[in-house]
Parts: C-alpha cells; sequence; structure tokens
C-alpha cells in the first residue's frame, strides 16, 4: 500500500509543474489533522513532515486555517465533479440516484481521511478569517458547499418533477441526504470492524429509505447498470 | 422571552444549593460557544459574562475543555433520561419510535444551541486531555455517549424481534438514525427561514423512512396518542 506522501506525490507529478509541493502539503495536511485532530496539530509539524521550513511553507499557505479550507474546498469540489459526471450521463433518475450514492462511498483510505476532516471541522466555514488568503480560501469553500447543494438540490427536484420521490423542500431533503451520508465519516475507520462495503450497502439502502424510495433499487454496484 | 442567564438561573435555583453558579456558568458558555466558536471564544470572556473571576471560575471548571466536556455530557444526559421516559412507559414499537423522535425536536432555544455545540465539537471526545478533571469529564461524556447508543440500539433491536422494522446491525442503524437527526443542528437556526415544528415533521417522517418504515405513521404529536 502506497503511503499517503507518495501517492500525493504521484498525484502532483500528474497534476504538472507548479502543484507538486503545494498537493504534497495538502495530502499531508489532512493525514495529520483527521488523525492527530486539526487542533492539536502544529503547523511546525507540517513543515518538517514535508521536508521544507516554515518559511517555504508560507510561500504555499499563509496559515494552518488556509491549509484546512483549501482541503475542504478539494473534499467539495472532487464531490461536485463525481456527482456531475454520473448525473451528465442521464439516465433513469433512481439509476443515477443509486450510482451517485454507491459512488459516495468508493474512496481511497486518504479519501476518508479528508471526509473526516472536512466533517468534524465543517462549523469553521461559518466565520470569517482574519488574513486574506485564508479568508479567500474559506469563501471558496463556501461558494464550493452552495455549489453542491445546489446540485443536489436540482437533481432531486428533477426526481420530484418524475414523481420518482415525493415532493419535499429540495433544500431540506438534501441536508438530510447530507446530514446521513456524512455522519459515516464520524465513526468510520478503515480497518475496522465494518468494511466500507458492508457500510456502503447499508447507508445507501437506508438513504434511498430516506428519500422514500425501496431499498431493493439498491442493486450490488454494476450488477444492472453501466460500469461508471 | 427570557434570556439565556435567567432561565439559567431559574434551573440553577431549581437545582438546590450548590449548583447555581455551575449552571449559570454552563448554560452562559453553552450559549457563547455555541453563537462566537468554541475555539474563538475567550475563557476570561465567560468568567466576565457570568460576573466572576478566572481564579472563582477555576473552582468550577479548570479550562475550556472541562466546562465544554461538561456540557456534552448534560446534552447526552438529558437526550438519555427523555429517551427512556418514552420507552418506559411501553405500548406500541411505532408509536414509542415515532414519540421518541418528535421529542428530539421538542427543544428550547437554549437547547438548540447546547445540541449545535455537541454536533460542531464532539470529535474532540476521542482525543484525550491534559488535566486530570478535564479528562475524568471527557470520559462521563463518552460514557454517556455510549449509554445513549446503547439504549437506542437496544431499543431497534426489539423492534427487529418483533418484526416492526427489517434486521440490520442495530449500531449501524442507530448510528444512521442519529447521524440524521443530528445533523439538523448544524444548519437549524431559532426564527431562521424553516420553523421548529416543519423540520420536526419532515425529519420524523424521513427517519421512519430511514428505518423503512411508511412516514404516515407520523401523526402531528399528540393526534392519536397519549400526552407525553
Amino acid at each position: 500500500v502506497p503511503s499517503e506522501r507518495q501517492r500525493a506525490t504521484e498525484r502532483g507529478l500528474r497534476a504538472g509543474a507548479g502543484g507538486i509541493k503545494g498537493d504534497l502539503i495538502l495530502a499531508v495536511a489532512a493525514e495529520r489533522f483527521a488523525q492527530q485532530g486539526y487542533e492539536e496539530t502544529k503547523w511546525a509539524d507540517i513543515a518538517a513532515a514535508v521536508g521544507v521550513g516554515t518559511t517555504a511553507l508560507y510561500h504555499y499557505f499563509e496559515s494552518k486555517e488556509h491549509c484546512l479550507f483549501t482541503i475542504m474546498e478539494q473534499v467539495l469540489a472532487d464531490h461536485c465533479t463525481r456527482f456531475e459526471r454520473i448525473v451528465r450521463r442521464g439516465g433513469d433518475f433512481t439509476d443515477m440516484l443509486v450510482d451517485v450514492l454507491y459512488d459516495l462511498f468508493d474512496v481511497s483510505d486518504g479519501d476518508v481521511l479528508r471526509n473526516r476532516l472536512f466533517v468534524t471541522e465543517q462549523s469553521l466555514l461559518h466565520t470569517p478569517h482574519a488574513s486574506p488568503r485564508g479568508e479567500s480560501a474559506r469563501q471558496a469553500a463556501q461558494a464550493r458547499s452552495r455549489d453542491l447543494e445546489f446540485l443536489w438540490g436540482a437533481f432531486l427536484s428533477r426526481g420530484m418533477q418524475q414523481g420518482a420521490i415525493s415532493d419535499h423542500p429540495p433544500r431540506l431533503l438534501t441536508r438530510a441526504v447530507l446530514g446521513l451520508t456524512n455522519s459515516v465519516w464520524h465513526w468510520y475507520r478503515a480497518g475496522g470492524r465494518d468494511s466500507l462495503d458492508r457500510v456502503a450497502e447499508i447507508y445507501v439502502r437506508r438513504t434511498l429509505g430516506t428519500l422514500g424510495l425501496p431499498p431493493e433499487l439498491a442493486l450490488p454496484p454494476g450488477a444492472s447498470r453501466s460500469p461508471a
């Protein structure tokens, strides 16, 4: 199993010139924040783990908060991209819904840590930040959060128009779905007593129930649908 | 509308000698932590708001964390007490379930703030605390959290044995129910665009769906059931 740092370096290399070190810092920081706790982690420890001085680190992120908000924006942007990729393919509403829900749990160990960090620290997105680059990253993450709620709300509205799910305020239904599925990252641990496949199966079926749909719609991924 | 401080003073007076000042500190701290953010709130501000010096404050709580963990323990203990009060009455499983779910949303503005504080800071319960009284309060809160999961798990198991809800690992189903219902406190604001009654109605019905039950079971509270 490659370490988070190795994988981040690979991602950085793929991302091209300029982003390598920045991506490495983000990956190392996400891992530390999620495993040791965000408040407990010292910014200098991240510099040491990445192997750069604090002055060089400052070139990329002006503070721990700036780094956190950037990670959160990436988590939300990834979610939006993956959501749109599935919905853009079109097809039956409930098929797309099941694909989107299973996709939430089709994540790497690194994604699990980023998701955990996001759910435990998301309330920090509501408080303005003192420094300009940190505040700008916070606002970018907030904008992505609104994008994600909008995508989900529009998708669920379409399901209501088609009569596939019953009428509800789309904003509240979106929050219920995200509240239920995000709650997994509070307690799920890779290598723990419940496998992610098992958690995914149970949560996808229960989320269908939350939306008033029969859980039997959740065939194992790929069983009767086109591969992602 | 009485202020949180007035209400806390009343609660303190009812609680009897010894607990008055401690309860006032807890109420003021919960309000500040929830509204300004836990990290942003200075411990000295709590002392000033309550009208005691930091030395006197230390008599009650040795640190901000000690105070936070004590609030969290109270939130969880209240949840356990209310849950048990309903379930102890006995009767039909689904009637009790609907009552328990509506009861989660039958809360004061002060409870809303305490719930918000709990859901935003609950991850701090996993990290051992350096000072003895703080660590003891943290462990007490963790024990209450396990109590609550046990109560819910045992209750849901009973529903499965009776065939009222379908078989699932009770621990995972408990976490799904608590994940969905607790998520409300992340975004709900008293006086905001959605009334708590409306949120309660939607979330109780959606939670019944999560458990595979028809949402129609959720008659308005008291409609066909005995008063609480």
